[in-house]
């Protein structure tokens, strides 16, 4: 994306970009037919259930005023809205946690003061939103995202880690409040459930249902991997696996249903969207004059705050689902998609519910999605072409020529300066070495030599099926949700909070800083443990001090953020906290750490050398698959994409130029790193070389290469097969 | 054991070997110094806490006639007489679940007789205890134990997984017992904790209690390979952590105390042993007499079985507590101890206590934690020995020398026949490869040649320290629990039932039986990831089918075992089924399963080929130190041998002759092995080699062993060395 402050020059190119795909978007997903729903249903219950959950905590912290309906309903409009009016179709709308804190509050703002009130709440804060759409307009216009590149890793990591921070505590504060008397007036309580007694009993059982969602889900995510079930089994429970826990949970919590009295476990609440007059959302405009024009005026200090909230995670969580590993291939719209926002917002504030933005992690996760659907696609194609081909005895060169004509055919042309297509990546060198060693590179490919299931897997780049219906169709999926509240109701809100604490704990793997953390934490003769596993380049190439410095500086204004959210009225500030860490990244931290080291550790666009480190990483991963485990899904290979996502990571091996024969990693060995060298006086694991400089490091590292056990494991197949 | 059954043989070899062993027991535990008391609490902590559990499981079954008390007291008292008097010092006596079983039939059985009743039930176990004796008197004298190798595995491991279930349902029935009031007569209960809203409070409280119990339990277990934290605080808290935790959820336990009635959680109950005639015990002995002579002689039934759960459990604990991986110097003492154990069970019964036994796992565990300590008492001589030579400058051969000269005078000569002393284990050939590489051989040593503290640790073979001091002590600290009752009264119920479930789980690993049920479980595309990992030879040479059937036919067995357990009176004879397995193993299975896999599955010492599979996972395992991690304390690998204990188990390339090469962990890739070359049809791995014969199934491993990378790691360190 260039960089330019001409008004409406961004908008422009992104509409004139977008406008040519358009058709093909709809078209594109309604030929994917009755697959399409499989990434539709996933990104639903990854969005239904977090909107659920924030409701709920809107509710608790407005006093009823908003709900888990007002929130579902934002989402439903915003995403709709979006799935056919906006340029990213791959993005994905929804409330998020920042706009709950920023509604709390101005909520807590509003209810204090004797204009205002319980009563205008809703009208100042539509007033918060028009100055917001004004401001995001603004920023569109002008521009403004063409610099979301100098938004490096620090700034982001330390939002997703406040994040985590902030739902955590919200999970605590709300399983402790199970202890107590309901804050809210709810429907007829019974009185019973008042008791001391029943209130330690609906403690207890909170503690119960929280802590076994929690425990359950984490376990569900890593169910790709099991030893148990079939291979069907295991990607279902990883992909559907939580909602089926909330629902799980759900029932659990109806096994004591004769014992206690009604009430008990504390349950969703909302009013019910069927009832006449339940709302006063639709009277906001109105009101909205009755705001006192002090007030109006003042919104403008919240609404600075949300706009650069909004412009920030919009064009993130847009950046995140375009990651460049994904090789997508129509053009982005940054500009135009936060103009679009604006207006969502002008529009949510109206009619009284929160807005909603681009949200972090559905974003990727819905471009995950759709690759695995492409990638169905193309490999059901290239196979039948591949089957065809050896019926015909056609030798290997000519099988993949055939491949290569089938892919061209699935990628429909479009009417746009695109780059290059994508052609099937080469053919494993070890199948043409083994083809030529059997004497087959020019005879018929035998069965052996071209597994044709696994290969195909392997020939097929990472591509996405970018299309608009999917994201519309969840959309709709929530909007269907609100008329659905009565059984939504059922949701036991300790459930909810075990559900936080694990998307807090979910968003922790991958967040470098998370990982850095941990890192300073490790005993200094434990750290070879982390170089076995993929690990981010700045482990092995920035001296340890600087690493545990540059950590402690991050950590200390994470406390300050999270610190500043406790402060009553003011709190509201803590996007500016966050926006001060572009500056100051780009203009005090290279006084305190050398250039080359904050390179390392905080890679941005406008100083980064040529990327390769990714990508051979992805290398590393498939050579992974090639060397060690013959059944990876590609699924699994996706997951650490977006785990590892805008890292630098890598293996022990992965040298920083690009080379053409991928390490193993089955090579990884720390033995050979020059760390482990045993020295004679402490017992401990030397330092990793804190003290030798960027370069002779990676010269050593790149020394220690020396594959003196061939660079793939599959090379050395031909002698084993022939016994086999 | 040379098998013997003239009268009194036995007992009398055996009482002549340890007899000449007796002083040096005494004066070596005594010159131990303050060490000694790290086995002794850990091995009392492992005793006391399932004892205590076990007091409160038969309180529940005898309505309160036997409690903690009285379990705690039993063991105290046999721990300390066989200290004293025991032949092999390293086993640890204590009542075990087979006991608590047994206790619980007859007092269901006596309870609803008449003529018997509650108040005759001790009087009547006296009686039986006295049979009992008699029977393990006539065993011990008759040479019994000798035939003690022909229990394989296959009953050994069904018994162990018999009592994992028992302790699980336990485990289940004690918490959902939380949930309803309490049956036993209990100290001035609260009649509010009886109100359904506190019960309700209770049960779940106890499901707290007791899954958090389990859980941080079962995480405290492997604390010694994390990443975090120091050395010490790992090995602190994987050795004790499980009391602690203990402690740490009886605190948790008190955090709600302002907010609930007294009795909420339930805790331990047991009468005051102070206050004085709070026992029926002392009068147990005027009682028997009491007993119609009926009874007297239909206590020959339960005597009967109790002799055979004891003559079993007894000679095993031992066997376990003596393996030969401990390299034990002095020789065993099956025979006495059976005579000492009918001694033991009568004075137990006759003073109204339920008898104690050998057990599993403390014992071995016990001769673990000797080991260590062992190996800590020689590490610190020979590391100053070396210190010494090399301020002497010697070169390598001399340190070397210096050091077994060391080594030999800690030993002090038995007047005995023994095996050859041990011997400090070669120079790793890494070590002597670089010392020649770099001219050192002859020359001075080098500090880079030699970690004193890292190379000492690898010459050290595994060594016990072999003394009746820690028996002696751990059993007098049982004691003193006795007198603190009113200390223990604090723990809750529930803690107990987790830590029922939690040695359930604890006992699962290492158990072929539960990993071959794993096995079958896994799906076929994932049975790489076995392979992946130390596992039992079979899996490599075994049909799988014949695997399948073995293993459900054991299942089948087991689950009929568990089924007879709940059997009101007849449930007695489950110990006679178990005892069935073994003439069914000689005779029944050789006809359906073919020799060769019996003996793979389930080797019997009456068929074993010369065993050398174990010490070779024991060289891979110190192999893998070599090539992975230096930093692998020896706990761990003592930890290793305990869980694997009785198995054969290999890495992937082990090989079945022995060979000087120990083969390196790191060379272990599945796509060596024969199974994972991949097939064109089936996408699958193909199924384990499953219908060729055993011969070719091992040249084929063998053949794939061809160490294109180099048999062992350090060997390839020359070259990098050279640049670190």
């Amino acid at each position: 994306m260039e960089e330019t402050f001409v008004p409406f020059e961004g908008i422009k190119n992104d509409l004139k970009g977008r406008i040519v795909c358009y058709k093909e978007d709809w078209t594109s997903g309604f030929r994917a037919g009755i697959r399409i729903l499989a990434p539709t249903t996933y990104i639903f219950f990854a969005s239904a259930i977090p909107v659920i959950s924030f409701g709920e905590q809107l509710d608790r912290n407005t006093e009823g005023t908003l709900t888990a309906v007002q929130t579902l309903a934002s989402t439903a409009l915003c995403g709709v809205i979006h799935s056919i009016l906006g340029g990213q179709p791959l993005l994905i709308l929804g409330v998020a946690e920042p706009t709950v804190l920023m509604y709390t509050f101005m909520y807590n703002f509003a209810k204090d003061r004797k204009d205002l009130g319980h009563k205008l709440f809703l009208p100042w804060t539509g007033w918060v939103c028009a100055w917001t759409a004004l401001l995001l307009f603004l920023l569109a216009i002008l521009g403004a995202c063409s610099i979301i590149n100098r938004f490096t890793r620090i700034a982001g990591e330390l939002f997703g880690l406040l994040i985590a921070m902030l739902f955590m505590q919200q999970a605590i504060r709300g399983v402790v409040e199970e202890f107590g008397a309901p804050k809210n007036q709810r429907e007829s309580t019974n009185s019973i459930a008042l008791e001391p007694s029943w209130l330690f009993g609906n403690g207890m059982f909170a503690l119960v249902l929280s802590f076994g969602l929690l425990f359950t889900a984490l376990q569900s995510r890593t169910a790709r991997s099991w030893r148990y079930g079939t291979g069907w089994l295991r990607g279902f429970i990883t992909d559907y696996g939580v909602p089926l826990l909330v629902l799980v949970w759900t029932a659990v919590s109806y096994i004591p249903v004769k014992e206690v009295p009604k009430g008990i476990p504390r349950r969703l609440f909302s009013p019910n969207p069927w009832s006449p007059g339940a709302y006063s959302n639709w009277t906001v405009i109105k009101e909205m004059l009755d705001v006192p024009a002090v007030y109006i005026i003042g919104a403008f200090i919240p609404a600075t705050m949300i706009a650069v909230l909004y412009y920030f995670d919009h064009s993130v969580a847009s950046q995140l689902a375009q990651q460049k590993e994904f090789n997508l291939r129509k053009p982005s719209s940054y500009h135009y998609d936060l103009l679009l926002l604006g207006f969502l917002t002008l529009l949510c504030g109206l009619i009284g519910i929160p807005p909603s933005n681009g949200v972090i992690p559905q974003s990727p996760m819905h471009t995950k999605s759709l690759a695995t659907l492409k990638h169905q696609l193309l490999r059901g194609k290239l196979i039948s072409t591949a089957r065809q081909s050896m019926r015909k005895n056609m030798n290997l060169s000519q099988l993949y020529q055939n491949m290569q004509a089938a892919y061209d055919e699935m990628h429909t042309p479009l009417v746009h300066q695109m780059p290059p297509a994508l052609r099937l990546k080469e053919l494993k060198e070890s199948t043409i070495q083994l083809a030529s060693c059997q004497g087959y590179v020019d005879a018929p490919v035998d069965e052996i030599v071209f597994d044709v299931e696994k290969d195909v897997d392997e020939l097929l780049p990472v591509e996405v099926k970018e299309q608009r219906l999917s994201n519309l169709l969840q959309a709709l999926m929530v909007g269907v949700c609100v008329a659905g509240m009565p059984v939504l109701k059922k949701i036991p809100t300790s459930v909810l909070w075990g559900y936080f604490a694990f998307m807090a704990i979910e968003s922790l793997p991958g967040n470098q800083f998370w990982e850095r953390i941990l890192f300073l934490l490790t005993a200094p003769n434990r750290r070879y443990k982390v170089l076995e596993k993929m690990h981010a380049t700045f482990i092995e190439t920035v001296p340890f001090k600087s690493v545990a410095l540059f950590t402690l500086l991050q950590t200390a204004y994470l406390l300050a953020c999270f610190g500043i959210t406790w402060i009553p009225i003011a709190g509201v500030l803590f996007p500016l906290l966050i926006m001060l860490l572009v500056p100051a990244r780009q203009y005090v931290l290279p006084k305190i750490f050398k250039g080359a080291h904050l390179q390392e550790l905080d890679a941005a666009a406008y100083e980064e050398a040529p990327a390769v480190a990714f990508n051979m990483a992805f290398e590393d991963t498939s050579s992974q698959i090639q060397a060690t485990n013959v059944n990876i899904s590609e699924g699994e290979i996706l997951d650490e994409i977006i785990t590892r996502s805008r890292g630098e990571v890598r293996g022990i091996h992965s040298p920083r130029t690009s080379s053409s024969t991928p390490t193993s990693f089955g090579d990884i060995r720390p033995a050979n790193s020059p760390q482990l060298v045993r020295r004679m006086h402490s017992p401990r694991i030397t330092e990793l070389r804190g003290e030798s400089s960027l370069g002779s490091a990676k010269q050593e590292i790149m020394l220690k290469q020396t594959p003196s056990r061939g660079s793939s494991i599959p090379r050395q197949d031909p002698k084993d097969s022939s016994s086999g």
